[in-house]
């Protein structure tokens, strides 16, 4: 067997490959070099997801990967239709993400309810001003998107007592349909985005959805930027008719200096970190030498995407 | 059965007693007129349990409250000698706080994890700067105070993927002893006391614990403000020799506004009110009249302290 070549585009490539060092020839592009390299390359790991390059550089019907990586959970910046019907098979970092997201929604869900932020101002203030908050036991919670992800968040908040119901693109046992988020949306006291990036969710959470909820409910965003129609999330914000959100991800990443989100009054904006705790970049890197070594033994790979569906199916 | 006289002491008493009212007079005194009402008093609600006002007021050896109910969990501001020896019967609030308490811990603990505090300075600062953060799942803390508040930290700790030692003052099934403390404290990442404030905890958080904690760890006090000697950890804090801690008691209550603790680096300060949430004041007022129905009846009270403790015993 050939030398295999694994291309590794993303400007902060993992240190240690040696995994895959051993076995193959490892080519670091960014996005000038990628189109050129991506033509003779068996494997391609997506380091940096957060990029366009890899969709704009994808070779079509030409000589291409057999298998993509992304280090990542959403596969979003990378479908194009060329990747979606062509053989090349793509591998998610489901397993890296959830428990640290869970723990990052289930800190935003007590800081909201507890009111930190309120303390945190009246500490700058040197105020001691003593308020009532919210007993998070028994509040209800809708958490949209029922992948490993929304699972781990479910889990999270159930331990801490909050009825969680679990919404998903259809019914089945223990998720809800969601045809059936219309109706659940005026008893939650926290509405939960950790969905896909699909044609399907695409602005999904717009003045529709916000309209429904409590004028006390809070929104929260982890999934990606664009399942949320920012202007909608700031009317109802500026006009009071949801309680507060917070978002870990934006439309625009990284969020420019001067954009008008900073300032919207009960909006936590958090720069899309809620996933990354420390050592996971070594985490993301073994776990697709992993994969690599199943490649090379021709077992099956894990975390295999359905590419028409844009994640990796759970039952 | 001529009518008992109930004498409520607190500048805020609750409005609503009428299962009291109907059977009984009910007295609201504040620090002024407390020490000609309490010798005439059956019964002592102490609503205000932050005042000393009660302790000085007892009547020693002459006539005196059979029964004396505080709408708190400590009763470290109560218990003078002569209360301990007499035959009046003391009961607290158990059963009010414990959750709330134990939510309040919980989100402290992931918002310091995920550094949600550093993530609302940048956005004041409109800066997307992301940081790697802190797992909550695998980390070790340490809850003293093994009591209902305590064991309830200990629960939601452990629901997230905490691993908890609890500590209270002997050593018993699930519970370490209080000379455990020393080499449980260089693997806590947390620390979190929770214990009640008599003569054996009076300053026990002093340099020597801090000392032996480790430099990245989190100190946590929901007790009470003196179980704490503040200069040890001010100096603990300033000198970065532990990660970071939050109070939400203090030795002396309000704090001051030119009081220096509020510019301690890596110290959150709230104002008392872990434990109150909406509605705290209904649930204490209802938990004290079906207590007083109780005693009405004739029947054991729910809640006694053990005087000699300081607390209610549990297995």
């Amino acid at each position: 067997m050939s030398e295999s070549t694994v291309v590794v585009f993303g400007d902060r490539p993992p240190v240690h490959l040696d995994r895959v060092a051993d076995r193959a020839k490892v080519l670091v592009c960014d996005e000038n070099s990628l189109p050129q390299a991506l033509p003779a390359a068996d494997v391609l790991l997506v380091w940096d997801f957060t990029s366009d390059a890899v969709r704009d550089a994808w070779p079509g019907e030409g000589p291409r990967p057999a298998w993509v990586h992304t280090a990542s959970a959403g596969v979003d910046r990378l479908l194009c239709p060329e990747l979606v019907t062509s053989d090349t098979v793509l591998t998610n970092a489901r397993g890296v993400f959830e428990q640290p997201i869970a723990e990052y929604v289930a800190g935003l869900v007590i800081s909201m309810a507890k009111d930190f932020h309120g303390t945190w101002e009246l500490q700058r203030q040197r105020r001691w001003q003593h308020r009532e908050t919210m007993r998070l036991a028994g509040t209800r919670a809708v958490v949209v998107g029922a992948g490993p992800i929304g699972r781990a968040i479910d889990t999270a908040l159930a331990s801490l007592g909050v009825v969680v119901d679990l919404v998903g693109r259809t019914a089945r046992p223990g998720v809800r349909g969601g045809d059936e988020l219309p109706e659940l949306l005026p008893s939650a006291d926290w509405v939960v985005c950790a969905a896909p990036l699909t044609d399907a969710t695409r602005g999904m959470f717009d003045r529709t959805i916000f309209d429904r909820m409590k004028s006390t409910a809070r929104f929260i965003n982890v999934g990606r930027g664009p399942l949320v129609v920012e202007k909608d999330l700031t009317a109802a914000l500026v006009a009071r008719r949801i309680g507060g959100a917070a978002l870990d991800v934006f439309e625009h990443e990284p969020l420019a200096s001067d954009d008008p989100l900073w300032d919207v009054p009960g909006l936590f904006i958090s720069p899309h970190m809620s996933g990354d705790t420390v050592g996971w970049r070594d985490h993301l890197a073994d776990q697709f030498q992993d994969n690599y070594e199943r490649w090379c033994a021709g077992e099956p790979l894990l975390n295999i995407v359905d590419k028409r569906l844009g994640y990796v199916p759970v039952d």
